[in-house]
């Protein structure tokens, strides 16, 4: 490395090319289950205004990205894809309601980085706009789960509670509106600091501490009648695994109604690896048009953590034939070669240069290819090609109108 | 739309789904392409450093979108996509090389949008690093031809140069080293102001008017040699309506050897639709090796206009089932139904709300969906549900057990 090369910026990532055909494989997984339920994809520039994201987060909004552009308009990089489809939906008011999109697309947040976190990552999001039916969060649900299930990351559990529910156990324990928001960021805090420091967290906000176990056992008997029709419709939709959690709450401001998380059965520690909710005020209070919205998000990066934690993220393949480089007489031939396995629906790599064979042997090792064409004098005088297998390290001579045919037989 | 609504930033687009589908269709063909060819996929982040981007690009460095975060650290929006692989490179230098690798992502440029400029756009580039083959660079070439190919964009002329034939001229005809930019500079804008032009603003820098018409000659009298091999292995590749250009220079400064454009055949005016070249030196003075590469880009808006403007974007649907609710009490079918068909492999929809029939109707035709499942008290009596050809407007009577097939016998 050259001294004082620039070096990539703290809480940012490269992704390298076993990463990133992971990455690409499960982003297209999620896609066709998003589609599979009607959800269309739309983009959103990274840079909107800065006015338009103030004031929808609640206390993150120190953590955007914001600066003058040459034209020293105030702007920002985009927080999530949220607020950006409310802007969506109020410059397209003729789009058919509902409108169900999905947006894949990264967000900024200039998070702590010392905390493990990370400053842009790539969320995939499916709401529904415009519909306040039940229907709508059950779907969104499912969607989710589906997508889980499609990219085969082991059985996860749903954890749900509504916001509405929430609100009328702090009104029956008299929690005045002021203190509402103080409650349920000490609520949220329950799986990482335990019961005891949340009561304490509630004292020194000036909440009894009785109200504690008085709100779960409101919330514990009015769950059954109160989730009766989600539930029902879940099941119809095959979500199975609900864990009503009365401790969830999440932690944006904006959401109204039905509220989830999923999180691994086999790994609860490892926490969310997405959710959503229903937001009935949001896109309004942007769009100028009153529509209610629900939603979920899918994290990529913890998604692609998580594969791999559980070990199911394979080693990726670059191309799967090489043709290797015998002679700089025969340069026409290679590409001749390449092309028909090309053409035949082969990813194939011709080795540049005229090397020994031994170093373009490694470079086909350490590129995980699976089977070498080896072309030379003399197999020109055969009318034949060998065909390696890299992993075998067996060889064969082929005639070379079956080249294509013998190379798919040894592959798959 | 409400008063005051923050809008979209001027220069920057939103993408609704039916032009996002078509995007990711793009995408989604150009990188089956360059994975035939073996060149595998990496990202990198939106935001580097900006010391990093400075004095690679020359004189467009100031359409850089720079800021300081809130750690006070000087960073920018990519200007583009092969500086930060010259960053990668340093970073990773075990990679096996040649590496070859591509990238789909947005960069940002603050161009003056009176001219129709955007700000955000998507490019997507193949390069092949560590390679000073000339193989590298016909390999190249022939996979962004391709990618056209698969794209079936129509025929597309590939336009052909060398920086090192364009100095050999340069040097022939005794133009001093530090005027070489400024010529090649008006020999790029021939296309846009003519050859009168560009004479007079060869004038204006000094440059004797004569040379202009002794370059073309020498250029073209050198050119059969020059390009022999290059030509012969496009060939072998399968690439053809080769064009040779002396005046092909391409405005970036780090350019060294063969530089190439396409344009389509049958619209010539619409400009490059791509194009790359050689350039030994840049990743070296990043990396801090010393790496040849080779590479070249399709802008994907530009490509998406092209194939708009040719009528090639055909009206995409969103869902291709809508299950109709005709009944509050049937919820539970309908959401049966659904998961059914979505299990089946079909994109499927359900109407949410208990609206009048007309208006569902009107819903599933703004959204080009092609058949309803009508399923009301009727039907469950005769234990069958009604399929609605949208397009047709025919109805029939289908057993629910074979709801699936023949509802894929429909759209198929």
């Amino acid at each position: 490395m050259k001294k004082n090369t620039p070096q990539i910026l703290k809480g940012f990532r490269d992704y390298l090319p076993q990463e990133q055909i992971a990455r690409r494989k499960i982003l297209e997984k999620i896609s066709i289950v998003f589609e599979r339920f009607g959800f269309v994809p739309i983009d959103t520039p990274a840079l909107e205004p800065l006015e338009l994201l103030k004031g929808k987060i609640g206390e993150e909004e120190k953590l955007i990205y914001k600066f003058k552009d040459l034209g020293s308009r105030d702007v920002a990089l985009r927080y999530d894809l949220t607020v950006p489809l409310g802007r969506v939906m109020g410059l397209n008011q003729d789009l058919p309601k509902p409108f169900k999109r999905y947006q894949a697309g990264n967000v900024w947040r200039a998070e702590n980085t010392q905390r493990g976190r990370f400053r842009e990552f790539t969320q995939v999001d499916a709401d529904i706009v415009g519909s306040s039916s039940i229907i709508a969060d059950a779907e969104v649900i499912a969607t989710i789960k589906s997508a889980y299930q499609a990219l085969e990351v082991g059985d996860v559990v749903l954890k749900i509670n509504d916001r509405r529910l929430i609100n009328l156990a702090l009104d029956e324990l008299a929690i005045p509106k002021s203190k509402h928001v103080a409650f349920m960021r000490w609520l949220d805090k329950l799986d990482k600091i335990g019961e005891k420091k949340v009561i304490d967290g509630l004292k020194s906000d000036g909440i009894k501490p009785e109200t504690f176990k008085a709100y779960e056992d409101i919330l514990k008997s009015k769950e059954p009648e109160f989730f009766k029709d989600l539930f029902s419709m879940l099941k119809d939709l095959g979500v199975e695994d609900i864990k009503f959690d009365p401790f969830l709450v999440r932690g944006l401001d904006y959401y109204t109604g039905t509220i989830f998380e999923f999180v691994l059965k086999s790994n609860t520690e490892f926490g969310s690896i997405g959710g959503g909710g229903r937001y009935d005020g949001l896109i309004g209070s942007i769009s100028g048009a009153d529509m209610p919205a629900v939603g979920g998000s899918i994290g990529l990066d913890r998604m692609f953590a998580a594969l791999k934690e559980a070990g199911l993220i394979a080693p990726q393949t670059a191309a799967e034939v090489i043709v290797l480089n015998l002679d700089a007489e025969l340069v026409g031939d290679y590409l001749r070669i390449a092309t028909n396995l090309r053409d035949s629906g082969l990813d194939c790599e011709v080795f540049y240069e005229p090397s020994k064979l031994d170093k373009q042997f490694r470079y086909a090792e350490a590129k995980n290819i699976k089977v070498a064409v080896v072309y030379g004098k003399d197999e020109v005088k055969l009318g034949k090609a060998g065909l390696k297998d890299l992993e075998k390290k067996s060889q064969v001579l082929v005639d070379l109108e079956n080249l294509a045919t013998e190379i798919k037989s040894m592959l798959w």
